[in-house]
């Protein structure tokens, strides 16, 4: 079953808000066996609208519009579903209800361009907002179905979890969509796929292969539809093991989680707290492992030491080392990693000094030059590595290669 | 002039990645006076892929294409283009060239998929890729301009800002634009748009105001066009000038600028040096400095205090305070800016502690609760923050509080 999301509105095509909605629903619907073949963005524009209908009519059977159902004038996709299906805006009571309550709750006065709100095209079916004043509207025309929903990022998602999605199951038969993914770093997209092209040239052509890079990190995902949902995920599971096997100890986990938070999982899950010492880094590792909920269990702190003084004052970074080797050394970062688990007292702990750059390299160590260590009180592991000339993606793959190290120090440290 | 943005590539459709490139590439495109009229996101499918071109070719001139140029079987964007065209794909030199020195850079064997990287359709111009293996493409063909560009972020905006937009200004006759950006914190869209209303109903009609808001700051955006670019700035900046009286302490920059980086250039030019201390924040306000060339003239560091350990012991804060007060407290961000102070011996220092959430809240302080200090050895100023229930704004929303306060330390010592 093959569906299309179409956004409503100016503010996306000029970049003033970044479509979060339309992933937000693609998930849900995969995860239900509609498949989004096309996602349109178009413009508060009359002709512009329903042309996208059309087209999308021609290519999908569910099409799914968010925006553009607010009590301003620049809101026309009501007025312009109507016309498309040839229909008059009538007024709705249950919508109408509605609108009176949400003002009554919130002791505002009500204005005529509310009370037009409960206004709909004629041969729609009204899906209730319960957290808003717009309603959703479901079309059935032509063996298409047809659904608008507020642009509002929760009141679309309440309308879809609670009432969009049951109601498609119910009137649909959905196929099953299973999904698997494995997470990899530390290895290339070229290299990864010579590596297992035999099992991807072996799938059969239910199941696809993708290859979803991101600095450092390669995401290797499975899809496969069919009728039989037991079936096709043991099917895929196979196919799955045959790969996690043959990339050995590039694999980081199998389903779709960010690395940091396969890390902060699996040292919560064995008690382990870890501290980190940033230089070129600034704080983006401590940043990456923070914004995850629950971190404070594992995370303990650390330091961001770009002055050399408070490598020395706070880390104990002795002052012969930095003078003799210089701050981005691999006898720096050992004392870095030696110090942040002394200071802090941590079970692990992860070092980075570096040139992000652009100022700063020099003909032996050029911008990009970036040395790593991690550490337990058994073993220190160190790294050089060799990055670009572009800040930015220095401090990223910094932190993608510091958490591929401290993964498999982890993981040796179990075996 | 307009145009279309197609994005290629199942992870979209599935909802894996939010298309945050189409927003940041509309965003550039507005400011050159190309305006966005559609944004579709499609399959890896060739006949759908060819059916979005073709349809993007009949509503505007020019037709930016990301993703799908990947080395693997799954990313089909190259052979579709030269399908479209109905030309062969060719080996380019200068593209292989690229590719050899990347691999050469990186010191890793090249293999036959990235060679082929290095074909392109034989009626493209190359667009070279200074940061990937994949070429960038550049068609003219039937009066439409047609880029095609990798899907991964940075290598797109380097791509766009350096060689297509330029193109794109010499190939075509855009009219002049003119923008001028006023950055401002610590108040609403709603508030300014009040206390400016007189003003912008005072714009001539080729001159708007736009609202862009985004986390605790408001752009106030002035665009103007016309044809005699001098004049249009000099009448820009008339109204500029109203409004930046007209907001007073709320205006942080007179330019588009990140909100630290306006802070990092006025301490850099004033010889002044800052350290952090975070908590509830892990490292956030460290990176949003650090990112920024040069931000280590200014920052010379900080810690990461997520354990009460490391608050009492790197920074000194007192067992008592944290005992009595709380570690989320007025006592505690004293403290701890102060420990900094003293510490990291910066002249400026920040401190914040709260409760970013979704755990840790109390009926007495909720999710959402945040100190902030700022100091310099003669002062220190705390604020009391109560955001919502959100981590990751929670975060976001601190570390632009935390900005807004230093900023008007900062002003505020020099008069």
């Amino acid at each position: 079953m093959l569906a299309e999301i179409i956004t409503i509105g100016d503010e996306i095509l000029i970049g003033q808000i970044v479509d979060t909605n339309s992933a937000w629903m693609a998930q849900l619907l995969n995860s239900e066996g509609i498949r989004v073949k096309q996602i349109s963005s178009v413009s508060d524009n009359r002709e512009h609208i329903l042309k996208a209908f059309a087209e999308a009519a021609e290519r999908v059977d569910i099409i799914l519009i968010t925006g553009g159902l607010g009590p301003t004038k620049d809101d026309i996709t009501k007025q312009t579903l109507a016309q498309y299906f040839g229909v008059p805006l009538v007024l709705n009571e249950d919508a109408l209800t509605n609108v009176l309550n949400i003002f009554k709750r919130y002791n505002r006065p009500m204005l005529d361009v509310n009370r037009m709100q409960a206004q709909v095209p004629q041969n729609c079916e009204v899906i209730l907002n319960h957290n808003g004043t717009a309603p959703g509207m479901w079309f059935n025309e032509d063996g298409k179905i047809y659904v608008s929903m507020p642009g509002v990022p929760f009141e679309m998602q309440y309308m879809m979890q609670d009432q969009v999605v049951p109601k498609l199951k119910q009137t649909l038969k959905l196929p099953s969509i299973v999904h698997k993914t494995i997470l990899t770093a530390g290895e290339g997209e070229s290299y990864l796929a010579e590596k297992i092209s035999d099992i991807e040239s072996s799938l059969p052509p239910h199941i696809k292969l993708a290859y979803l890079p991101k600095m450092g990190q390669v995401r290797l995902r499975l899809s496969g539809d069919g009728e039989d949902e037991a079936a096709l995920k043991k099917e895929i599971d196979v196919f799955a093991a045959q790969i996690v096997e043959r990339v050995g100890v590039n694999v980081i986990a199998q389903e779709d989680k960010p690395i940091e938070k396969v890390i902060l999982d699996e040292m919560a899950s064995r008690g382990l707290t870890l501290s980190l010492a940033e230089s070129c880094t600034g704080g983006y590792v401590s940043h990456l492992l923070t914004q995850h909920a629950g971190s404070s269990a594992v995370y303990l702190g650390g330091l961001v030491s770009y002055a050399n003084d408070l490598k020395q004052h706070i880390l104990g970074v002795k002052e012969e080392t930095l003078y003799q080797f210089g701050a981005v050394s691999e006898q720096t970062v050992i004392e870095m990693v030696e110090g942040a688990l002394r200071q802090f007292k941590s079970d692990y702990a992860v070092a980075i000094t570096g040139i992000a750059g652009p100022g700063g390299g020099s003909e032996e160590k050029p911008v990009g030059t970036v040395w790593i260590a991690v550490a337990n009180a058994n073993k220190t592991v160190t790294k050089k590595f060799t990055f670009g000339n572009k800040r930015l993606q220095n401090i990223e793959r910094s932190a993608v290669s510091a958490f591929f190290m401290l993964n498999t120090l982890i993981k040796e440290t179990t075996t």
